[in-house]
């Protein structure tokens, strides 16, 4: 009788396999390579349990990816990340959807919109950031927001605009003085909400919700559940708005940034966030089968590593007592009158004699150095590792979940994750 | 038409996957965390083409592992690792295949000996390393050397030694003042073999090959090819040896020691054999169905990073231009007269003015100074990054092929490898 479930079951994947996925969610953690999910399992875990308890990744793990970009240097940026993510075609680090002849390449995106799907896009960086701005906007750099912006309204798919819902930051992009973007969206029929307490307020699609001048604070710092509650909006919003479904990409924007900072709380909040998201994502999978759900990175940051400095050791419970970004408590300290009384704040590590020292010294050299002091500290006593303030080469996991996800099982090129979800919005 | 087919292979693939496989072949790559795995893909990649070529890593690659021991560590050594990897039980770091309790835990091989396969154990380092003991020896610490060398020929399984056959290292072991252990396994039966270019005179099997005093050295300085060469020799002995089929460890024992003394070149080189070592095994796997080959890591080491100090790239063909591990290169220039004219017979790094000064000064501060300079050099010009002469946490990765390779699928516990394996043993 279980011979015959089995082969039941298998005859039941392998015609469900013939049918492309009616939604697509698409999940980026930007800089999130895979000493990131490692730390952030050590993190949440349990210590009354003697198993580390499995995070919602380890729950969906299918593959890895290659991230190099189309030049020699092996390592990528974020917008040739996601330029390969959002198109199936490598290009130079700085690329928005252009090739290395700076023309520009179709993305899923657009191509989702050809095919009369309802999109999105949603990010807690500013909306036109890179990797959100290479799937609805071409440019030959990613400095240029403005113009990224103004791609966003000025971009017709069939005469319609290739975005139908946007949440993330920006403001600063969309009111200009030479241009009121908002003001252009708003005529087209989007409903706005620049305030993220009232982001309930958003009930239909088309819609804008822009909730920072440029991006939203770090998770650690506010709004820790920013990402995962713009993910259930979204969604919600997306549920059954259009029969013939939605693309959806969601960017877990800071992982990245904090990875940059090296700054090992403030990418496990950031983590925290995005995981979060992804269980949103995951039960709306569940709950409508017809939807796949995909979710990588474009490469990792930092050189982070969970042990250092010859130690056998990673200790997440010095990680979970920091209680505020390196800049924040930076500020804090460099306010304070008295910086033993006010670390505490901040911090569960015990100021030691030479620590005081440390930060007293570090104080007067600036809010510069004390940043890297405060950081520091919290890596010599957590056994936190980082090599680089930038991108490192490391491959980077895939997770997917429902229609097509065992399509993503082994080692794979960017490119090919770009191409099987083109393939999928083309069927 | 094309439904049909798979439905059929469906089918096919329900039916075969009932089958255990009769013969088991698993490779640890020691130390070897998905860094290495990606650094290995640039460093072989054909700079004449586009696309960078996948590796054999690359078409067998399933899933990942959480490698964390049974204590508030995170990060297991090699003894804890593969005694989880070799039992399904997690344990101390230095445990031998013993639990935290200190009672032997019997282990796959001992267990596929009691099911009357042949078994065989193969690494480049001395056989009763870490690695390798775990899988037929028990003791409370991996420092006993001798003590597990004796278990090697005490142990017995249903009054029979518990390892067929066993290629590596390790003669100052097993050639003693207080015993001669190659000596008892002559007279066991076992051809014995001491040297290394008279591999193969080994014809038959029980055999024991032990081809060094303690380890092989490097693959950078010596025998390139020899876990390649010792991986084809015990194949072709274990093949049809037996009708119940066969198990084999065999460990790319060095990319760890390599890691230990962040050393890239030293690094690529064991990747370089090991996989060609993956390429003989898979190869076997496609001519004899009836096998699975799985791979994994038991824990990274050294935090090694592609790209550091904020550069966005990673340049292998300045780790490829280096000729020699970081010792051999150390004690040739502290013999060389001319250290500017010395260094380009190791490294294809323009030696300016600046470097030579500092490795002069090194020199001057003796050996192990001068060993770190090099590395300095080497690290610099390619953009390697470490952060420690330890290991970390990050998970590791799980390759697979042949029968039931799609178990392997997502992410596992390493116990979990080892439960899976000895479930197919015992059917």
């Amino acid at each position: 009788m279980k011979y015959k479930l089995t082969l039941l079951a298998s005859l039941v994947a392998s015609f469900s396999s013939f049918a492309a996925p009616k939604n697509i969610i698409y999940m980026i953690g930007d800089g999130m390579g895979p000493a990131y999910t490692t730390a952030y399992r050590y993190y949440m875990d349990n210590p009354a349990t003697k198993v580390v308890d499995p995070t919602v990744f380890d729950s969906i793990l299918k593959g890895m990816a290659h991230t190099y970009p189309d030049d020699d240097t092996v390592v990528t940026d974020s917008a040739a990340g996601a330029t390969a993510l959002s198109t199936g075609t490598k290009s130079y680090n700085g690329a928005i959807a252009v090739d290395t002849a700076k023309h520009d390449l179709k993305t899923m995106l657009e191509i989702a919109k050809e095919h009369g799907k309802t999109t999105a896009l949603v990010a807690t960086s500013q909306i036109n950031h890179a990797t959100p701005a290479s799937f609805a906007a071409h440019n030959v750099s990613r400095r240029n927001y403005n113009e990224i912006a103004n791609d966003y309204i000025d971009n017709k798919i069939n005469g319609k605009l290739a975005v139908d819902l946007m949440l993330g930051g920006g403001t600063d992009y969309f009111i200009r003085e030479d241009r009121n973007i908002v003001a252009e969206f708003k005529q087209a029929g989007y409903q706005y909400e620049d305030d993220f307490a009232a982001l309930e307020n958003i009930n239909s699609i088309p819609g804008l919700g822009l909730f920072a001048p440029v991006a939203f604070p770090a998770a650690i710092d506010a709004n820790p559940d920013r990402l995962e509650k713009m993910t259930k909006k979204a969604l919600s919003l997306l549920h059954k708005q259009n029969n013939k479904g939605f693309f959806v990409m969601i960017e877990g924007s800071q992982i990245d940034w904090c990875g940059h900072a090296n700054d090992i709380a403030c990418a496990m909040h950031e983590m925290h966030d995005f995981a979060n998201a992804i269980s949103v994502a995951k039960d709306y999978v569940d709950a409508n089968p017809d939807t796949l759900l995909v979710i990588t990175a474009d490469h990792s940051t930092g050189g982070l590593t969970l042990g250092a400095n010859g130690e056998y050791k990673w200790l997440r419970d010095v990680v979970k007592g920091v209680k505020a970004s390196a800049p924040v408590i930076t500020k804090a300290l460099m306010n304070a009158e008295d910086l033993a009384a006010t670390w505490p704040q901040y911090s569960s590590i015990p100021l030691t004699t030479a620590y005081l020292e440390q930060l007293t010294k570090a104080k007067v050299a600036g809010e510069k150095a004390l940043n890297k002091a405060i950081r520091h500290i919290i890596d010599a006593e957590s056994f936190t590792g980082w090599t680089t303030s930038g991108h490192t080469a490391i491959d980077v996991q895939v997770f997917a979940h429902g229609q097509h996800a065992n399509d993503f099982v082994g080692s794979q090129n960017n490119t090919a994750i770009a191409e099987k979800l083109i393939g999928y919005i083309k069927q």
